[in-house]
């Protein structure tokens, strides 16, 4: 009998793990730790480091991480790499875990928040709690001082791909955007619209940059283009506002 | 000179509270403990208990809060209630506080989501850092262990007010909703709508209910007011789906 807990470790702070998730960590009879190639190998030292400080010696795998399809149908092509992951896990589980136990996975942020471990758990039959993590929108909100929302109003929470494909939301004069390659920010009338924006949040490596939409986009582009070629990667979020 | 720093607790747990929030708490001057009256006595205990654990015998001042004004127009009320608030703060520091320092605010959830501390703070001259919080939206999903987005596609947070005033937002399956007195999900048109539900979220009192929502909202409505009755007050939310 297997059970999974997914830990929400926040975004970048190895402090925004919560008391919470080092306990779940410490109780753990494995974490599982799922490589992701070599852009993503900073976020798994972070994730090593929390091991080391709150469960030395530990029981941990590694799981080399199948990769998705990057032809055919979007959605599908997701499903089945879903099912390529819970089959990775599976083996790896089975294998340290003969006897059965607790197996911890290390969330990024929220598990809640456009991450698919909920839906990669679904597919196997493991009972999978969850332990909440800080969001990359609320140390996006943090990093800037600022509120998400404004007084009593609506706030949504979108990726690039809908903001290019469907413009700005109908009725919400607040948008969160995640998950964008691509600055859709930039194809926006910019009129009445305030940006904030921020790269690495919560890391050594954190860039802030917020103001006007006309005046911020260009600024935000140039230190995206450049902090990615410093880095090999980069993982980015803004906050866009209309002018009440 | 004063410096202000509000540490986001999480909503009912103790450990909700991160290392970081832990070690900001840690190393403060001094608490601001605002006391809002009988009906959020409860809260107030879980704050004194951080405190207590994490720094006792630290320097912490109360400040009974102004009450807003019930008539007039609502966001001038609010407007003048924060003045209000501000000043209280203000005086309460300058008491404890009097070669200035640092001063630490518990904020329940996160700083970001639905809280005006930031927005008081920005009547005073105090630079404020934030420490942000697990918001009552993770603590939702976690409990129920769901994402709070459908893969790639958008979701939106508001109000109750706003449910019941605007309908179902336009162009966003996905809803969180937030602050409701009233059960807004009982006027929605219930076909092919799920909810996921939660109060006390988090804390040993939670209640949950989930399920289509024409089954849900009286089973939520009977239960929610069992519990307000017994309890003297109730912290809920809600999360509505649309079925794709
Ligand atoms: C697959 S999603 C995972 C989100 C995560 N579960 C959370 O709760 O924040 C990845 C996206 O989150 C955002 N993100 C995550 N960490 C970030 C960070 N430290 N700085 C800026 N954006 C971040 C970026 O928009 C990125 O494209
Ligand atoms: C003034 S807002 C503050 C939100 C808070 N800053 C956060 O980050 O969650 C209060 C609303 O949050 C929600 N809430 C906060 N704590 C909750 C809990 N423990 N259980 C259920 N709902 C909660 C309720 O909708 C409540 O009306």
């Amino acid at each position: 009998m297997i059970r999974l807990v997914l830990i929400g470790i926040g975004t970048g702070h190895p402090d925004h793990l919560t008391l919470q998730g080092v306990r779940a960590l410490q109780q753990a009879d494995l974490v599982l730790i799922p490589l992701k190639g070599a852009e993503k190998e900073d976020l798994a030292h972070l994730r090593l480091a929390m091991l080391d400080r709150h469960r030395p010696g530990g029981a941990v795998a590694t799981v080399d991480l199948p990769r998705r399809a990057a032809d055919g149908d979007y959605l599908e092509a997701v499903d089945r790499w879903h099912d390529a992951i819970a089959s990775a896990w599976s083996s790896a589980v089975s294998k340290a875990l003969p006897q059965g136990g607790t197996v911890a996975l290390l969330v990024w942020g929220d598990p809640s928040l456009y991450d698919s471990s909920l839906r990669i758990a679904a597919r196997l039959d493991w009972p999978a709690q969850v332990i909440p993590g800080i969001t990359a929108v609320q140390a996006l909100c943090a990093a800037h001082a600022i509120p998400l929302n404004a007084l009593g109003a609506p706030v949504q929470i979108t990726t690039g791909r809908r903001l290019r494909d469907h413009g700005w939301p109908e009725g919400c004069d607040r948008v969160i955007v995640m998950l964008d390659g691509a600055c859709a920010f930039a194809d926006l009338q910019p009129e009445g619209v305030r940006i904030w924006w921020g790269a690495y949040l919560a890391m050594p490596e954190q860039l802030l940059e917020a103001g006007p939409l006309a005046e911020a986009a260009p600024r935000i582009i140039a230190a995206r283009a450049a902090a990615r070629a410093a880095h090999g990667w980069i993982m980015d979020c803004y906050l866009l506002a209309k002018d009440a």
